[in-house]
């Protein structure tokens, strides 16, 4: 399959500019062919005017349809899986099984929506039926369930090429509800988003509904995307990356005449715990788990762990240094792209001149290109806490160890924290009284706890929640991962007084039922 | 019970400013006794303050507990029912049977919510169990539940002194979640909202719990709002008021450094359509049930029939005419107070001078004081969608009446309009094909849909829904009335790999499972 470069909004050809933007292979730096259009302000104007046009439709398609649609995206992306790796491989530098991997949850995401729009209870129906003899007043007939916000505009995220972009958890959520879709593909992988948005235009055509359901539009700039979420037609917004990036666009749309709902995911520090007997006991395989968790990805996942809160003492000493030898027994690989590495390395820095702050593994001078070396800093915790330091995230394979007097001291750590994805806790059984005591604080602060696991690796499941309060995301009654992230795109309706045949499917009167 | 004029912040005497305000009569335009502090700086950062540092401990609290609040609030308002009442109309000019019922609404919303929390499925909770052996990796035990989002600020509202106010509603769906609660009273009522306060607190001291998880700020300026909507430590808003109003919050809430939600529902025109076989043959029981919605509390219902949209023609006339005839039997009753007289007297200069608009019913010359006259004006469906008028509410006894050429202009008016809490079709069986196109472009706009019943009653149950777009509120995927409300103040939390002891009850794994 070629790539055209172009952007997928129906009918849009003659309205795309010259101007044209490369992709770049960060493991080598070279440009990549082709060129792709930028995307501008009438290629915004005519995606949000069709998906509007389309919505009113596309809103009333039964669950079968939808099904249909998202099994259909699964199987065309699976049926491009190669070339989609191999292109998202030489646009991310991200391995090749790496991609592979994703490419299975991405798949995994869409018919776990398919199988959701099948069963009706994303709606949460609640009937609540006539009586007309209560006194003073009879209560009517309600009814109540959930239809589509509206046409979604979905940021494609740059560190999950295929799961978090075009065909991703967020475009597979809004249309699941009922929502037409607009992405703004990740200027880093633009023919990765190609190829991926073709698999949508081809899946609506077997489904046989209209093509206006989805568009792609690209760019490198931030002008796409502020016209993207300034536009009234576009009613809601989906977005993973950076806090200033998230910030920028939930006050754009909060500054709008009709606000819309922002759900920025952006991150945390993910604070993980180890109380003193957790590291003297399993140290060794602690150490190796957490120089693994930390590295994952090149440390590029929102749950990567930034912060560990520990004891400090000859346990710790031991413990710093498995997990040094088991980071230095790895090389150092490319990041996604050289404004990630310049920000890695510019984070770092900031980092290093804080108050207190030492080098214990990793470098003063950047390595070359695109390549990132794992950094470990350490820290005292009257440092950390006299600094009030909001954790904020360096994003990459570094974590800040934060060395505290005692359980006290932990505490105020754990106090002292901003909004969380993920807070992890690594205890014995024996530490389960201080284990609970860090987690009746944490849970105030995290939308996800986790004891002796590690937050990287996100389940995709219903029972998932990854969110969390600000400035881990915009919203932290909402999920971006999991079956649940369809309600960030459902807004409820209550129908009064109906007649069944008016009734939408969901609300219709059983069999037997007055 | 002896009014005293202070906030109910525990421990703050000390604290209050000397500069007082006084609520007046609306019937008489007599100032009422006693005079009520006005809240300065420090009374709201006492409250902020006192209720972040209890919020732990109160979000702790097991169902048992706050249902026992709950329960004791609703008993604490019976209790002094006759001076609440009492005190409501002489500050409303509200009757003293709307009152009543009003406060039944009020004592039922408690129990509602005391039932709902007892029951635990406010919290949806998820258990997805471990699947150690599942390839390519293992999945760990999820289990999903939500916890209180914090301190939430309640601004009392002016129409409903007792079920949306200090011990209303929101209050009692904050509570219910956990969620330590600041009212700002509204300065129309300070006294009873005073009473309904000392009610909260008797109740805090017989279930035993703190009484800093409750306070009550007065004054009659936007200042005291602002102070409370900007302080860090609040974490959520509710208010029922206007739309400069709660735009106002909403955009102060977007700009703090960790923004907040705001739930602001600020009303809506509330569209009825009436389809002509409906019209022809009920009309006159539509005619006077038409005027009794339109009039019903002197029109200050966010849910008050501000438009109707009909066929022109004898059938019309008619039906206004039997309108008109049952709004003329009714005396002139006083508004709530004079800025709202001010603003219905106002908003309904501006809607008559609007191209085509007639005045059907009422006077050119306003009433005088507080007195407000039924108005009924009429405007052909062209120039209603030639101005592209929002459909700006215009809060009292007031409706605009849109007169179509026929169906397709009806559909035109549904598709023209903004966001609204409510929209209505009247259709007799017959009709059923052009009232189901109707609510195929209503549902897109509200968020309840009524069938030959009419907007206002809002009745409290699980199926309710009260919200909407914007400009209905700011945030259409939440209700301000029935148990679903509960849902703005509570935040999802995942608990993963936990162990049964350090999960919380909700989420313990049942005898028997794994």
């Amino acid at each position: 399959m070629r790539l055209h470069g172009l952007h997928i909004v129906a009918g849009l050809d003659s309205f795309a500019k010259q101007q044209t933007f490369h992709a770049r292979n960060p493991a080598d730096g070279e440009l990549l062919s082709p060129g792709f259009r930028e995307a501008d302000a009438a290629t915004v104007e005519r995606a949000a005017t069709l998906a509007a046009a389309v919505f009113p439709q596309f809103s009333e398609t039964g669950p079968r349809q939808r099904r249909q649609l998202l099994n259909h995206i699964a199987v065309e992306l699976e049926r491009i899986g190669v070339q989609l790796c191999e292109r998202g491989n030489q646009e991310t530098g991200l391995p090749v099984p790496r991609l592979e991997g994703e490419l299975g949850r991405t798949v995994k995401q869409l018919r776990m929506f398919a199988q959701l729009v099948g069963g009706g209870n994303e709606k949460l129906p609640v009937v609540e039926t006539a009586l007309p003899e209560r006194q003073p007043l009879p209560r009517p007939d309600l009814r109540l369930t959930q239809i589509p916000i509206g046409p979604v505009a979905v940021f494609g995220a740059g560190n999950f090429p295929l799961a978090f972009s075009v065909a991703g958890g967020d475009t597979a959520a809004a249309l699941a509800a009922g929502c037409p879709v607009i992405v703004k593909g990740h200027p880093a992988h633009p023919g990765t988003s190609e190829l991926a948005g073709r698999a949508i235009v081809s899946a609506l055509k077997k489904t046989g509904l209209p093509a206006e359901i989805f568009a792609l539009v690209q760019g490198r700039g931030h002008e796409v995307g502020r016209l993207l979420v300034s536009h009234p037609l576009v009613k809601a917004v989906a977005f993973t990356g950076s806090l200033a990036g998230g910030r920028a666009l939930f006050d754009l749309a909060g500054q709008r005449r009709e606000p819309i709902p922002v759900f920025a995911e952006m991150g945390s520090v993910n604070p993980v715990f180890i109380l003193p007997a957790a590291l003297a006991k399993t140290s060794g395989a602690l150490a190796r788990r957490y120089a693994d968790s930390l590295t994952l990805g090149v440390g590029q996942f929102c749950t990567n762990p930034g912060l560990l809160v520990a004891r400090k003492g000859p346990q710790l000493d031991g413990f710093l240094a498995q997990v040094n030898a088991a980071l230095g027994a790895m090389s150092p690989l490319p990041m996604l792209h050289i404004g990630i590495k310049d920000n890695y390395v510019a984070g770092l820095k900031t980092l290093a001149a804080l108050p207190g702050v030492d080098l214990l593994f990793g470098s003063d001078q950047p390595s070359p290109g695109c390549l990132a070396l794992p950094t470990l800093l350490v820290q005292p915790a009257a440092d950390f806490l006299a600094a009030r330091q909001a954790g904020e995230e360096v994003f990459g394979p570094s974590s800040l160890v934060v060395c505290c007097d005692d359980f006290a001291q932990m505490l105020e750590v754990a106090a002292a924290l901003p909004g969380q994805l993920t807070a992890t806790v690594h205890a014995l059984d024996e530490e389960e009284n201080q284990a609970g005591r860090l987690f009746r604080s944490l849970r105030l602060k995290a939308g996800r706890l986790i004891l002796n696991q590690f937050p990287t690796g996100v389940e995709v499941c219903a029972a998932m929640h990854h969110g969390g309060p600000y400035p881990a995301t915009t919203d932290s009654r909402f999920s971006s991962v999991g079956t649940t992230a369809i309600r960030r795109f459902l807004r409820p309706v209550c129908y009064q007084n109906f007649t069944a045949a008016l009734l939408p499917d969901e609300l219709k009167p059983e069999a037997g039922e007055d």
